[in-house]
Protein backbone atom coordinates (compact mmCIF):
# COMPACT_ATOMS: atom_id res chain seq x y z
CA UNK A 1 0.00 0.00 0.00
CA UNK A 2 1.34 3.38 -1.09
CA UNK A 3 -0.16 6.77 0.96
CA UNK A 4 0.31 10.40 -0.37
CA UNK A 5 -0.12 13.06 2.25
CA UNK A 6 0.13 16.41 1.60
CA UNK A 7 0.70 18.82 4.89
CA UNK A 8 3.35 16.93 6.57
CA UNK A 9 2.50 18.53 9.99
CA UNK A 10 1.04 17.46 13.55
CA UNK A 11 -1.85 15.53 12.38
CA UNK A 12 -0.16 14.34 8.44
CA UNK A 13 2.68 12.85 10.58
CA UNK A 14 0.45 11.10 12.83
CA UNK A 15 -1.16 9.27 10.14
CA UNK A 16 1.83 8.51 8.72
CA UNK A 17 3.57 7.38 12.29
CA UNK A 18 0.60 5.49 13.39
CA UNK A 19 -0.18 3.82 9.56
CA UNK A 20 3.96 2.38 9.94
CA UNK A 21 3.13 1.30 13.44
CA UNK A 22 0.47 -0.89 11.90
CA UNK A 23 2.39 -2.70 8.96
CA UNK A 24 5.82 -1.44 8.02
CA UNK A 25 5.78 -1.91 4.73
CA UNK A 26 3.23 0.61 3.89
CA UNK A 27 5.21 3.27 1.70
CA UNK A 28 4.73 7.03 2.91
CA UNK A 29 4.92 9.66 0.07
CA UNK A 30 5.42 13.24 2.37
CA UNK A 31 4.87 16.37 0.69
CA UNK A 32 5.65 19.44 2.63
CA UNK A 33 7.33 22.70 1.77
CA UNK A 34 9.29 22.64 5.37
CA UNK A 35 12.12 20.33 5.18
CA UNK A 36 12.38 19.91 8.83
CA UNK A 37 9.19 17.61 8.80
CA UNK A 38 10.07 15.55 6.25
CA UNK A 39 13.97 15.55 7.71
CA UNK A 40 12.05 14.70 11.01
CA UNK A 41 9.82 11.62 9.20
CA UNK A 42 12.61 10.12 7.43
CA UNK A 43 15.05 9.90 10.35
CA UNK A 44 12.19 8.31 12.71
CA UNK A 45 11.23 5.73 9.92
CA UNK A 46 7.82 7.37 9.06
CA UNK A 47 8.85 9.15 5.82
CA UNK A 48 9.55 6.78 3.18
CA UNK A 49 9.31 9.66 -0.47
CA UNK A 50 10.30 12.99 1.24
CA UNK A 51 9.17 15.75 -1.52
CA UNK A 52 9.43 19.49 -0.97
CA UNK A 53 6.68 20.05 -3.57
CA UNK A 54 3.33 18.25 -5.61
CA UNK A 55 5.18 15.76 -8.07
CA UNK A 56 4.83 12.60 -9.92
CA UNK A 57 5.59 10.18 -6.77
CA UNK A 58 1.80 11.13 -5.81
CA UNK A 59 0.04 9.42 -8.43
CA UNK A 60 -0.94 5.99 -8.33
CA UNK A 61 -1.02 5.98 -4.07
CA UNK A 62 -3.96 4.10 -3.22
CA UNK A 63 -5.18 7.11 -0.60
CA UNK A 64 -3.85 10.78 -0.64
CA UNK A 65 -4.92 12.76 2.61
CA UNK A 66 -4.71 16.41 2.08
CA UNK A 67 -3.49 17.60 5.68
CA UNK A 68 -2.11 21.49 4.73
CA UNK A 69 -3.80 24.41 6.05
CA UNK A 70 -7.00 25.29 4.68
CA UNK A 71 -5.71 28.23 3.10
CA UNK A 72 -3.81 25.91 0.91
CA UNK A 73 -6.48 23.29 0.25
CA UNK A 74 -7.68 24.69 -3.01
CA UNK A 75 -4.28 25.60 -4.47
CA UNK A 76 -2.99 21.84 -3.92
CA UNK A 77 -6.39 20.29 -5.27
CA UNK A 78 -5.76 22.35 -8.41
CA UNK A 79 -2.33 21.38 -8.56
CA UNK A 80 -3.09 18.03 -7.22
CA UNK A 81 -5.65 17.19 -9.86
CA UNK A 82 -3.06 17.83 -12.40
CA UNK A 83 -0.94 14.55 -10.82
CA UNK A 84 -3.62 11.99 -9.81
CA UNK A 85 -4.57 9.13 -11.88
CA UNK A 86 -8.24 8.59 -10.81
CA UNK A 87 -7.30 5.53 -8.76
CA UNK A 88 -6.43 7.43 -5.83
CA UNK A 89 -8.81 8.17 -2.86
CA UNK A 90 -8.13 11.72 -1.84
CA UNK A 91 -9.43 12.53 1.80
CA UNK A 92 -9.05 16.28 3.27
CA UNK A 93 -8.65 16.21 7.55
CA UNK A 94 -10.04 20.00 7.61
CA UNK A 95 -12.24 20.72 11.35
CA UNK A 96 -14.52 22.23 8.80
CA UNK A 97 -16.86 20.64 6.55
CA UNK A 98 -19.24 22.83 5.05
CA UNK A 99 -16.42 24.77 3.18
CA UNK A 100 -14.83 21.57 1.96
CA UNK A 101 -17.94 20.55 0.53
CA UNK A 102 -19.04 23.01 -0.87
CA UNK A 103 -15.22 24.87 -2.28
CA UNK A 104 -12.72 22.09 -2.32
CA UNK A 105 -15.11 18.56 -3.39
CA UNK A 106 -16.65 20.20 -6.67
CA UNK A 107 -12.80 20.60 -8.23
CA UNK A 108 -12.64 16.56 -7.18
CA UNK A 109 -16.01 15.64 -8.83
CA UNK A 110 -15.48 17.64 -12.13
CA UNK A 111 -12.09 15.76 -12.88
CA UNK A 112 -13.69 12.46 -11.86
CA UNK A 113 -11.77 12.19 -8.63
CA UNK A 114 -12.65 10.67 -5.66
CA UNK A 115 -12.81 12.90 -2.73
CA UNK A 116 -14.44 12.08 0.90
CA UNK A 117 -14.51 14.78 3.30
CA UNK A 118 -13.05 13.73 6.84
CA UNK A 119 -12.68 14.93 10.05
CA UNK A 120 -10.40 12.78 12.45
CA UNK A 121 -11.21 14.51 16.05
CA UNK A 122 -7.46 14.28 17.01
CA UNK A 123 -4.87 16.57 17.82
CA UNK A 124 -2.80 18.55 20.18
CA UNK A 125 -1.72 22.35 20.77
CA UNK A 126 1.10 21.73 18.69
CA UNK A 127 2.26 21.55 14.97
CA UNK A 128 4.41 19.75 12.77
CA UNK A 129 5.70 16.37 11.96
CA UNK A 130 8.13 16.27 15.15
CA UNK A 131 5.18 16.45 17.37
CA UNK A 132 3.78 13.32 15.88
CA UNK A 133 1.90 11.19 18.40
CA UNK A 134 1.81 7.51 18.71
CA UNK A 135 -1.83 5.95 18.95
CA UNK A 136 -3.54 9.74 18.30
CA UNK A 137 -6.30 8.11 16.11
CA UNK A 138 -6.39 4.99 18.51
CA UNK A 139 -10.08 4.84 20.15
CA UNK A 140 -10.96 8.42 18.60
CA UNK A 141 -13.61 9.32 16.55
CA UNK A 142 -13.35 10.29 13.09
CA UNK A 143 -16.33 12.23 11.22
CA UNK A 144 -17.11 11.34 7.65
CA UNK A 145 -19.50 13.89 6.37
CA UNK A 146 -20.52 12.06 2.20
CA UNK A 147 -21.39 14.57 -0.15
CA UNK A 148 -22.68 12.92 -3.45
CA UNK A 149 -20.41 10.20 -2.52
CA UNK A 150 -20.69 6.61 -3.82
CA UNK A 151 -20.79 3.43 -0.84
CA UNK A 152 -17.40 2.18 -2.02
CA UNK A 153 -16.07 5.19 -1.85
CA UNK A 154 -17.29 5.65 1.71
CA UNK A 155 -16.27 2.00 2.92
CA UNK A 156 -12.98 2.71 1.45
CA UNK A 157 -12.17 5.75 3.53
CA UNK A 158 -14.02 4.02 6.43
CA UNK A 159 -11.32 1.38 6.30
CA UNK A 160 -8.54 3.36 6.08
CA UNK A 161 -9.58 5.01 9.38
CA UNK A 162 -10.52 2.08 11.02
CA UNK A 163 -6.83 0.63 10.77
CA UNK A 164 -6.14 3.63 12.52
CA UNK A 165 -8.14 2.45 15.53
CA UNK A 166 -10.63 5.47 14.79
CA UNK A 167 -14.43 4.81 15.46
CA UNK A 168 -15.85 6.18 11.95
CA UNK A 169 -19.06 7.94 11.77
CA UNK A 170 -20.85 9.50 9.05
CA UNK A 171 -22.40 12.48 9.69
CA UNK A 172 -24.34 15.61 7.20
CA UNK A 173 -21.79 18.16 7.37
CA UNK A 174 -23.56 21.80 8.20
CA UNK A 175 -25.00 19.19 11.22
CA UNK A 176 -20.84 18.41 11.63
CA UNK A 177 -20.16 22.43 11.39
CA UNK A 178 -22.81 22.89 14.45
CA UNK A 179 -21.20 20.27 16.55
CA UNK A 180 -17.93 21.68 16.40
CA UNK A 181 -18.16 25.17 17.00
CA UNK A 182 -19.52 24.02 20.08
CA UNK A 183 -17.67 21.76 21.68
CA UNK A 184 -14.46 22.62 19.47
CA UNK A 185 -14.10 26.50 17.94
CA UNK A 186 -15.99 28.29 20.68
CA UNK A 187 -14.21 26.82 23.28
CA UNK A 188 -10.74 28.14 21.44
CA UNK A 189 -11.74 31.20 21.01
CA UNK A 190 -12.75 31.58 24.67
CA UNK A 191 -9.61 30.32 25.69
CA UNK A 192 -7.35 32.45 23.44
CA UNK A 193 -9.76 35.42 24.78
CA UNK A 194 -9.05 34.47 28.34
CA UNK A 195 -5.14 34.25 28.23
CA UNK A 196 -5.60 37.66 26.56
CA UNK A 197 -7.67 39.34 29.11
CA UNK A 198 -5.55 38.30 32.17
CA UNK A 199 -2.38 39.40 29.77
CA UNK A 200 -3.91 42.75 29.78
CA UNK A 201 -5.41 43.39 32.40
CA UNK A 202 -2.77 41.86 35.55
CA UNK A 203 -0.12 40.30 33.35
CA UNK A 204 1.72 38.97 36.86
CA UNK A 205 -0.85 37.32 37.58
CA UNK A 206 -0.12 34.25 35.20
CA UNK A 207 2.68 33.85 37.14
CA UNK A 208 0.52 32.31 39.74
CA UNK A 209 -1.71 30.04 37.55
CA UNK A 210 -2.13 26.55 38.85
CA UNK A 211 -3.55 22.92 36.78
CA UNK A 212 -7.06 24.43 36.41
CA UNK A 213 -5.34 27.32 34.54
CA UNK A 214 -2.88 25.05 32.69
CA UNK A 215 -5.60 23.09 31.21
CA UNK A 216 -8.02 25.17 30.82
CA UNK A 217 -5.74 27.21 28.59
CA UNK A 218 -3.77 24.84 26.83
CA UNK A 219 -5.82 25.07 23.44
CA UNK A 220 -4.45 28.68 23.66
CA UNK A 221 -1.05 27.66 22.33
CA UNK A 222 -2.80 26.46 19.41
CA UNK A 223 -1.89 27.74 15.81
CA UNK A 224 -3.27 31.22 15.57
CA UNK A 225 -2.96 30.70 11.36
CA UNK A 226 -5.10 27.28 11.57
CA UNK A 227 -7.48 29.04 14.12
CA UNK A 228 -8.28 32.19 12.15
CA UNK A 229 -8.54 29.63 9.09
CA UNK A 230 -11.13 27.47 10.75
CA UNK A 231 -12.95 30.68 12.49
CA UNK A 232 -13.15 32.34 8.44
CA UNK A 233 -14.95 28.74 7.13
CA UNK A 234 -17.26 28.68 10.24
CA UNK A 235 -17.91 31.85 10.96
CA UNK A 236 -21.52 31.86 11.09
CA UNK A 237 -21.94 28.71 13.47
CA UNK A 238 -19.22 30.12 15.61
CA UNK A 239 -20.60 33.78 15.42
CA UNK A 240 -23.87 32.51 16.34
CA UNK A 241 -22.42 30.23 19.84
CA UNK A 242 -20.63 33.44 20.68
CA UNK A 243 -23.66 35.50 21.04
CA UNK A 244 -24.84 32.88 22.60
CA UNK A 245 -21.99 31.92 25.17
CA UNK A 246 -21.94 35.89 25.87
CA UNK A 247 -25.71 35.83 27.17
CA UNK A 248 -24.98 32.90 29.27
CA UNK A 249 -22.27 34.96 30.80
CA UNK A 250 -24.35 37.89 31.12
CA UNK A 251 -26.98 35.82 32.99
CA UNK A 252 -24.37 34.81 35.51
CA UNK A 253 -23.06 37.91 36.04
CA UNK A 254 -26.37 38.94 36.85
CA UNK A 255 -27.29 36.38 39.51
CA UNK A 256 -23.48 37.13 40.96
CA UNK A 257 -24.96 41.24 41.09
CA UNK A 258 -28.26 40.44 42.83
CA UNK A 259 -26.67 37.56 44.72
CA UNK A 260 -29.12 34.98 43.05
CA UNK A 261 -26.91 31.92 44.68
CA UNK A 262 -29.31 29.50 44.89
CA UNK A 263 -30.46 30.09 41.38
CA UNK A 264 -26.42 29.36 40.27
CA UNK A 265 -26.00 26.80 42.37
CA UNK A 266 -28.91 24.65 40.73
CA UNK A 267 -26.93 25.28 37.50
CA UNK A 268 -23.53 24.85 38.59
CA UNK A 269 -24.71 21.31 40.22
CA UNK A 270 -26.41 20.43 37.16
CA UNK A 271 -23.41 21.25 34.84
CA UNK A 272 -21.13 19.82 37.16
CA UNK A 273 -23.39 16.52 37.10
CA UNK A 274 -23.06 16.40 33.54
CA UNK A 275 -19.10 16.96 32.82
CA UNK A 276 -18.20 14.35 35.41
CA UNK A 277 -20.17 12.08 34.27
CA UNK A 278 -18.56 12.78 30.57
CA UNK A 279 -16.38 9.83 29.47
CA UNK A 280 -13.33 10.79 26.66
CA UNK A 281 -11.58 8.44 24.31
CA UNK A 282 -8.46 9.44 23.01
CA UNK A 283 -8.96 12.30 21.23
CA UNK B 1 4.48 16.43 66.08
CA UNK B 2 0.44 16.48 66.27
CA UNK B 3 -1.75 18.28 63.44
CA UNK B 4 -5.09 18.99 63.37
CA UNK B 5 -7.02 18.89 60.73
CA UNK B 6 -9.90 20.38 60.97
CA UNK B 7 -12.11 19.60 57.52
CA UNK B 8 -10.87 16.53 55.83
CA UNK B 9 -12.05 16.23 52.28
CA UNK B 10 -9.37 16.74 49.26
CA UNK B 11 -7.37 19.38 50.75
CA UNK B 12 -7.08 18.25 53.98
CA UNK B 13 -6.46 14.35 53.53
CA UNK B 14 -3.64 15.32 51.32
CA UNK B 15 -2.18 17.16 54.05
CA UNK B 16 -2.24 14.26 56.11
CA UNK B 17 -1.13 12.07 53.25
CA UNK B 18 1.93 14.24 52.60
CA UNK B 19 3.12 14.82 56.06
CA UNK B 20 3.03 10.95 56.63
CA UNK B 21 4.79 10.62 53.60
CA UNK B 22 7.78 13.00 54.77
CA UNK B 23 7.55 11.75 58.37
CA UNK B 24 5.71 8.63 59.69
CA UNK B 25 5.78 9.92 63.26
CA UNK B 26 3.91 12.96 62.79
CA UNK B 27 0.35 12.25 64.16
CA UNK B 28 -2.97 13.25 62.84
CA UNK B 29 -6.32 14.16 64.76
CA UNK B 30 -8.91 14.67 61.57
CA UNK B 31 -12.54 15.69 61.88
CA UNK B 32 -14.69 15.34 59.67
CA UNK B 33 -18.92 14.96 59.72
CA UNK B 34 -18.13 12.83 56.88
CA UNK B 35 -17.25 9.06 58.34
CA UNK B 36 -16.23 7.99 55.34
CA UNK B 37 -13.41 10.54 54.51
CA UNK B 38 -12.07 9.35 58.23
CA UNK B 39 -12.32 5.92 57.54
CA UNK B 40 -10.60 6.28 54.28
CA UNK B 41 -7.40 8.02 55.67
CA UNK B 42 -7.39 5.56 59.20
CA UNK B 43 -7.48 2.81 56.15
CA UNK B 44 -4.50 3.90 54.20
CA UNK B 45 -2.59 5.20 57.20
CA UNK B 46 -2.75 9.03 56.89
CA UNK B 47 -5.25 9.47 60.35
CA UNK B 48 -4.35 8.13 63.37
CA UNK B 49 -7.01 10.28 65.32
CA UNK B 50 -10.48 10.03 63.72
CA UNK B 51 -12.97 12.38 65.50
CA UNK B 52 -16.95 13.18 64.06
CA UNK B 53 -16.66 16.43 65.69
CA UNK B 54 -14.16 18.56 67.74
CA UNK B 55 -13.13 18.12 70.88
CA UNK B 56 -10.63 18.13 73.37
CA UNK B 57 -8.12 15.61 71.02
CA UNK B 58 -7.48 19.51 68.90
CA UNK B 59 -6.02 20.76 72.05
CA UNK B 60 -2.19 20.88 72.06
CA UNK B 61 -1.62 19.89 68.84
CA UNK B 62 1.27 21.75 67.21
CA UNK B 63 -0.30 22.90 64.04
CA UNK B 64 -4.04 23.08 63.15
CA UNK B 65 -5.13 23.54 59.60
CA UNK B 66 -9.12 24.90 59.40
CA UNK B 67 -9.29 23.22 55.83
CA UNK B 68 -13.48 22.92 55.46
CA UNK B 69 -16.00 24.29 53.67
CA UNK B 70 -15.68 28.43 53.87
CA UNK B 71 -19.21 28.72 54.73
CA UNK B 72 -18.68 26.53 57.99
CA UNK B 73 -15.44 28.27 58.90
CA UNK B 74 -16.76 30.94 61.36
CA UNK B 75 -18.50 28.42 63.41
CA UNK B 76 -15.62 25.92 63.39
CA UNK B 77 -13.75 29.09 64.14
CA UNK B 78 -15.35 29.66 67.51
CA UNK B 79 -16.12 26.14 68.22
CA UNK B 80 -11.75 25.71 68.26
CA UNK B 81 -11.26 28.66 70.59
CA UNK B 82 -12.94 26.56 73.60
CA UNK B 83 -10.81 24.25 72.94
CA UNK B 84 -7.47 25.39 72.19
CA UNK B 85 -4.71 26.26 74.54
CA UNK B 86 -2.66 29.03 72.61
CA UNK B 87 -0.02 26.81 72.07
CA UNK B 88 -1.62 25.53 68.45
CA UNK B 89 -0.55 27.56 65.11
CA UNK B 90 -3.83 27.84 63.04
CA UNK B 91 -3.93 27.81 59.29
CA UNK B 92 -6.83 27.92 57.19
CA UNK B 93 -6.91 26.91 52.98
CA UNK B 94 -9.08 29.02 51.83
CA UNK B 95 -9.24 30.17 48.18
CA UNK B 96 -10.44 33.96 49.03
CA UNK B 97 -7.93 36.07 51.70
CA UNK B 98 -9.51 39.34 52.01
CA UNK B 99 -12.80 37.41 53.69
CA UNK B 100 -10.39 35.15 55.93
CA UNK B 101 -8.57 38.64 57.13
CA UNK B 102 -11.63 40.32 57.44
CA UNK B 103 -13.93 38.05 59.11
CA UNK B 104 -12.03 34.78 60.76
CA UNK B 105 -8.67 36.54 61.71
CA UNK B 106 -10.11 38.64 64.25
CA UNK B 107 -11.91 35.93 65.79
CA UNK B 108 -8.35 34.44 66.89
CA UNK B 109 -6.95 37.51 66.83
CA UNK B 110 -9.77 38.18 69.74
CA UNK B 111 -8.60 35.23 71.86
CA UNK B 112 -4.53 35.70 71.70
CA UNK B 113 -4.50 32.15 69.32
CA UNK B 114 -1.84 32.51 66.63
CA UNK B 115 -3.80 32.21 62.83
CA UNK B 116 -1.84 32.57 59.66
CA UNK B 117 -4.26 32.85 56.30
CA UNK B 118 -2.70 30.98 53.93
CA UNK B 119 -4.21 29.21 50.31
CA UNK B 120 -2.08 26.87 49.08
CA UNK B 121 -2.28 26.43 44.77
CA UNK B 122 -3.14 23.42 45.02
CA UNK B 123 -6.10 20.65 44.23
CA UNK B 124 -8.11 18.81 41.45
CA UNK B 125 -11.94 19.04 40.35
CA UNK B 126 -12.61 16.08 43.08
CA UNK B 127 -13.55 16.07 46.49
CA UNK B 128 -12.73 14.16 49.71
CA UNK B 129 -9.44 12.21 51.46
CA UNK B 130 -10.73 9.33 49.05
CA UNK B 131 -9.57 11.58 46.41
CA UNK B 132 -5.78 12.50 48.12
CA UNK B 133 -3.34 13.36 45.93
CA UNK B 134 0.41 12.58 46.79
CA UNK B 135 2.55 15.20 46.17
CA UNK B 136 -0.04 17.60 45.41
CA UNK B 137 1.81 20.16 47.61
CA UNK B 138 5.52 19.46 45.82
CA UNK B 139 6.79 22.40 43.89
CA UNK B 140 3.09 24.22 44.12
CA UNK B 141 2.92 27.58 45.36
CA UNK B 142 1.17 28.43 49.25
CA UNK B 143 0.80 31.78 48.93
CA UNK B 144 0.60 33.43 52.73
CA UNK B 145 -1.29 36.35 53.63
CA UNK B 146 -0.16 37.64 56.94
CA UNK B 147 -2.17 40.19 58.42
CA UNK B 148 -1.00 41.51 61.87
CA UNK B 149 1.33 38.69 62.32
CA UNK B 150 4.37 38.00 63.77
CA UNK B 151 7.14 37.08 62.15
CA UNK B 152 7.60 34.02 64.00
CA UNK B 153 4.02 33.29 63.46
CA UNK B 154 4.56 33.65 59.73
CA UNK B 155 8.34 31.64 59.71
CA UNK B 156 6.46 28.43 61.68
CA UNK B 157 3.83 28.62 58.95
CA UNK B 158 6.30 28.47 56.69
CA UNK B 159 7.91 25.84 57.35
CA UNK B 160 4.87 23.55 57.55
CA UNK B 161 4.15 24.03 53.98
CA UNK B 162 8.05 23.77 53.03
CA UNK B 163 8.04 20.52 54.55
CA UNK B 164 5.32 19.61 52.05
CA UNK B 165 7.50 20.66 49.16
CA UNK B 166 5.80 24.51 48.84
CA UNK B 167 7.52 27.07 47.32
CA UNK B 168 6.08 29.96 49.66
CA UNK B 169 5.11 33.13 48.77
CA UNK B 170 3.58 36.48 50.78
CA UNK B 171 1.65 38.77 49.35
CA UNK B 172 -1.11 41.19 50.62
CA UNK B 173 -4.41 39.90 50.74
CA UNK B 174 -6.16 42.17 48.54
CA UNK B 175 -3.72 41.48 45.51
CA UNK B 176 -4.12 37.54 45.96
CA UNK B 177 -7.89 37.90 45.72
CA UNK B 178 -7.41 40.09 42.58
CA UNK B 179 -4.84 37.46 40.98
CA UNK B 180 -7.07 34.41 42.12
CA UNK B 181 -10.09 36.08 40.61
CA UNK B 182 -8.43 36.47 37.30
CA UNK B 183 -6.46 32.77 37.17
CA UNK B 184 -8.79 30.73 39.13
CA UNK B 185 -12.17 32.12 39.56
CA UNK B 186 -12.84 33.80 36.68
CA UNK B 187 -11.71 30.56 34.64
CA UNK B 188 -14.47 28.20 36.79
CA UNK B 189 -17.20 30.82 35.99
CA UNK B 190 -16.21 30.47 31.96
CA UNK B 191 -15.69 26.42 32.35
CA UNK B 192 -19.40 25.87 33.67
CA UNK B 193 -20.73 28.66 31.64
CA UNK B 194 -19.71 26.65 28.43
CA UNK B 195 -20.69 23.26 29.53
CA UNK B 196 -23.86 25.23 30.51
CA UNK B 197 -24.26 26.57 26.98
CA UNK B 198 -23.81 23.73 25.21
CA UNK B 199 -25.98 20.72 27.36
CA UNK B 200 -28.89 23.60 26.51
CA UNK B 201 -28.18 24.35 23.01
CA UNK B 202 -27.09 21.25 21.68
CA UNK B 203 -26.86 18.72 24.10
CA UNK B 204 -25.91 15.50 21.96
CA UNK B 205 -22.87 18.17 20.75
CA UNK B 206 -21.24 16.82 24.25
CA UNK B 207 -20.98 13.41 22.46
CA UNK B 208 -18.21 14.69 20.08
CA UNK B 209 -15.84 16.59 22.48
CA UNK B 210 -12.40 15.84 22.18
CA UNK B 211 -9.26 16.23 24.21
CA UNK B 212 -9.61 20.26 23.89
CA UNK B 213 -13.13 20.24 25.32
CA UNK B 214 -12.06 17.10 27.93
CA UNK B 215 -9.06 19.81 29.56
CA UNK B 216 -10.93 23.17 28.90
CA UNK B 217 -13.89 22.04 30.95
CA UNK B 218 -12.37 19.77 33.51
CA UNK B 219 -13.06 22.29 36.33
CA UNK B 220 -16.41 22.48 35.43
CA UNK B 221 -16.55 19.13 37.32
CA UNK B 222 -15.66 20.78 40.44
CA UNK B 223 -17.82 20.90 43.53
CA UNK B 224 -20.67 23.97 43.06
CA UNK B 225 -20.69 24.55 46.95
CA UNK B 226 -16.96 25.04 47.50
CA UNK B 227 -17.14 27.73 44.05
CA UNK B 228 -20.26 29.51 45.12
CA UNK B 229 -18.90 30.00 48.31
CA UNK B 230 -15.73 31.65 47.04
CA UNK B 231 -17.89 33.58 44.07
CA UNK B 232 -19.61 35.05 47.30
CA UNK B 233 -16.41 36.01 49.09
CA UNK B 234 -14.73 37.41 46.15
CA UNK B 235 -17.68 38.70 44.54
CA UNK B 236 -16.46 42.02 43.69
CA UNK B 237 -12.90 41.26 41.81
CA UNK B 238 -15.18 38.47 40.05
CA UNK B 239 -18.02 40.59 38.79
CA UNK B 240 -15.13 43.11 37.56
CA UNK B 241 -13.29 40.45 36.23
CA UNK B 242 -16.53 39.05 34.12
CA UNK B 243 -17.65 42.12 33.06
CA UNK B 244 -14.31 43.26 31.60
CA UNK B 245 -13.83 39.23 30.35
CA UNK B 246 -17.22 40.01 28.69
CA UNK B 247 -16.25 42.83 26.61
CA UNK B 248 -13.00 40.75 25.20
CA UNK B 249 -15.71 38.27 23.82
CA UNK B 250 -17.50 41.02 22.64
CA UNK B 251 -14.66 42.65 20.57
CA UNK B 252 -13.61 38.92 18.91
CA UNK B 253 -17.50 38.98 18.24
CA UNK B 254 -17.15 42.16 16.23
CA UNK B 255 -13.92 40.82 14.41
CA UNK B 256 -15.74 37.57 13.26
CA UNK B 257 -18.89 40.03 12.31
CA UNK B 258 -16.50 42.76 10.56
CA UNK B 259 -13.81 40.11 9.38
CA UNK B 260 -11.20 41.73 11.18
CA UNK B 261 -9.16 38.81 10.05
CA UNK B 262 -5.58 40.18 10.39
CA UNK B 263 -6.16 42.04 13.68
CA UNK B 264 -7.46 38.98 15.60
CA UNK B 265 -4.77 37.02 14.30
CA UNK B 266 -2.20 39.25 15.34
CA UNK B 267 -3.55 39.07 19.00
CA UNK B 268 -3.77 35.60 18.73
CA UNK B 269 -0.49 35.25 17.79
CA UNK B 270 0.74 37.29 21.18
CA UNK B 271 -1.43 35.22 23.11
CA UNK B 272 -0.18 31.94 21.79
CA UNK B 273 3.26 32.72 22.07
CA UNK B 274 2.61 33.87 25.86
CA UNK B 275 0.61 30.89 26.46
CA UNK B 276 2.82 28.27 24.88
CA UNK B 277 6.17 29.73 26.66
CA UNK B 278 4.61 29.70 30.61
CA UNK B 279 5.71 26.80 32.61
CA UNK B 280 3.66 25.50 35.15
CA UNK B 281 5.05 23.50 38.68
CA UNK B 282 2.67 20.69 40.03
CA UNK B 283 -0.11 23.03 40.98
Amino acid sequence: MRIGIVGFGLIGGSIALNLKLVNRSVEIVAVDPDESNLEYGVTHGFCDVPRGTLGPDIAGCDYVVIATHLDTMEAVSEELLKLLTGHELVMDVGSVKGWVVKRIKPLFDEAGVSFVPCHPIAGTEKSGAMNAVRGLFDGARCIITPSGNSDEEVVRARLFWELLGSRVELMDPGLHDRIFSHVSHLPHIIAYALVDYVLKSERSALDFAGGGFRDFTRIAASSPRMWIEIFKRNRESIKEDLRRFIGVLERYLDDLENGRWEDLRGVLEEVASVRSQMRFFNS
